[in-house]
């Protein structure tokens, strides 16, 4: 099959086999897959990941473990636990020290014509949801987890920083939650495809009149910088949630964290079953955020595109 | 009244007017001072304060505009809210940005003969406490401010990081709690003391041991590094307690928070009849982490003490 390795130097174009059925797992043909900026960081050195980068995919289950899911157009969980050690065992599978990540750690990706997950990793996309949407699924559960977090009191003050994808999903997410949801970026044009879904989106130069103004703000920025802007914004007591995570180090003194009392969560991947769900109620407009579709052999100007400031999400056409 | 200043460069001993009632406040004879970190911080410039540091004390009220007070013997907590302010109203006046905190922000503190605090910043200590306990008051109270920000469930394991006062006393009310708290330092003479009063205490070198084994982790390290011990220590989704303030930066990249999904919350003054009420139980040990007691005229003698490695609390005695 067809697949794009990242050889430790950079990425390159490859023939390599099909994954074969393994016991508990199913083997699935990439439809579309999604280029993130944790794949982007992989080719920086992230994670020192040697292999198939990719892992925000649809695709179509050929063979399976589970016979229901032959056929199936699936999205798939990202974290491959080992279900035998300790942490394990406790319930906290997504932390296993011994686990391996979809084209993040230990296993081969989603930008090849075939991957193979677990079948407990994979969920049906339901009929209403198109391929497009459904490659939005990974991200928008990342934002879902942020309330099961964090409580939001119906009249609670939430800033969200940052003006990339994740920035709008949550956004959206945390505006069904509470109508208060006051976006910060730095993208003029960003910022603007942000309002014109209806939410309230201000260049981040702004920020001096709302010291202290929220209740919660999420950090989506992917910079280390976001958690030093969170404090300057969150009310004291208030809690910061941070969603990105990054290369490189932040020179910070934490003692606002002390004084002010602040609360800071980190948050990452999240409920799969409840982001589908929104996408299949027509709750979160994907579309607006959805900057190009390559074809597979376009693959280097997929990464380009991905790269650029104004870019939401670009995606891969496999099939 | 004898007192001894900050002046921006050096602490000095000088001759300054009694402090006059104020409306709303009270006067108050100090007996006894505690020399505490920040103290030590404020002389090397720490919130840019001049005047009389010193904010742990007990005293003597000897005027007020409270009669109940008169002749009452007195701890008292530091913050002095405007009670006006928009965070005032919302009931959050510890963190009022125009308060004063006395020795520290704007209020001359406790190293003179007397000082003023508001009437309800004081709080009558019971006659089963002597003078030497009264003083940790303030010290307790911030440990005991830690369980009503995060739920110990019975068997939860808990470290204490650090091995000073505040470790100490952090260490003793978590052990009410929970059985389970392992404190880590690094200054064998002071884990001795705190192994003496039945609390398992490690050198942090054997912390390789227990990466990842802690569902609470209290950083009261005093030092930037703090944080990320703490991050090694806790386990995924775990809780960092932060209780120390200080100058300097971290130079530290948080994606572990996020990886791990931590909660880290920022904890800093607590209350004062708890803490009071511990001590006059008995339930809390202060006299091993007494260092020394100097005579008001041995200041110097007392802060040079008190920057010693080995020392756990100093006082000074005003009176």
């Amino acid at each position: 099959m067809k697949a794009i390795l990242f050889n430790g130097e950079r990425l390159e174009e490859i023939r390599m086999p099909k994954p074969r059925l393994r016991r508990g797992e199913a083997v699935v043909q990439v439809l579309l897959a999604g280029i993130c900026a944790t794949d982007l960081e992989i080719t920086r050195g992230y994670m020192e990941f040697r292999g198939v980068p990719g892992h925000e995919f649809v695709g179509i289950v050929v063979s399976s473990s589970k016979r229901e899911l032959m056929g199936q157009r699936v999205v798939g969980e990202i974290n491959i636990p080992c279900r035998k050690c300790s942490i394990c065992r406790s319930g906290l599978g997504k932390h296993c020290p011994n686990r391996s990540i979809l084209g993040i750690s230990k296993r081969n990706g989603a930008f090849a014509e075939y991957l193979s997950l677990p079948v407990h990793n994979l969920h049906p996309v339901p009929r209403q949801v198109s391929n497009e949407e459904a490659v939005f699924t990974e991200l928008l559960a990342a934002a879902c987890e942020i309330p099961t977090r964090v409580r939001f009191p119906a009249r609670s003050r939430v800033a969200v920083l940052g003006d990339g994808r994740l920035a709008a999903m949550a956004a959206q997410v945390l505006s069904l939650k509470t109508g208060k949801v006051t976006v910060f970026g730095q993208n003029p044009m960003k910022l603007s495809v942000i309002k014109r879904i209806g939410i309230t989106a201000r260049d981040i130069s702004q920020r001096k009149r709302f010291t202290r103004a929220f209740d919660t703000v999420i950090d989506c920025t992917g910079k280390p910088a976001g958690l030093a802007l969170a404090a300057e914004l969150v009310r004291p007591q208030g809690t910061i949630v941070l969603k990105s995570t990054y290369q490189g180090q932040l020179n910070w003194n934490p003692a606002p964290i002390v004084i002010n009392e602040m609360t800071v969560i980190g948050s990452r991947c999240g409920p799969f079953d409840e982001a589908l769900k929104l996408l299949a109620r027509g709750k979160i407009e994907t579309t607006p955020f959805l900057t190009a579709t390559y074809p597979f052999h376009r693959w280097r100007a997929a990464f380009r595109c991905a790269r650029q400031l104004d870019s939401f999400k670009v995606l891969l056409q496999i099939r």
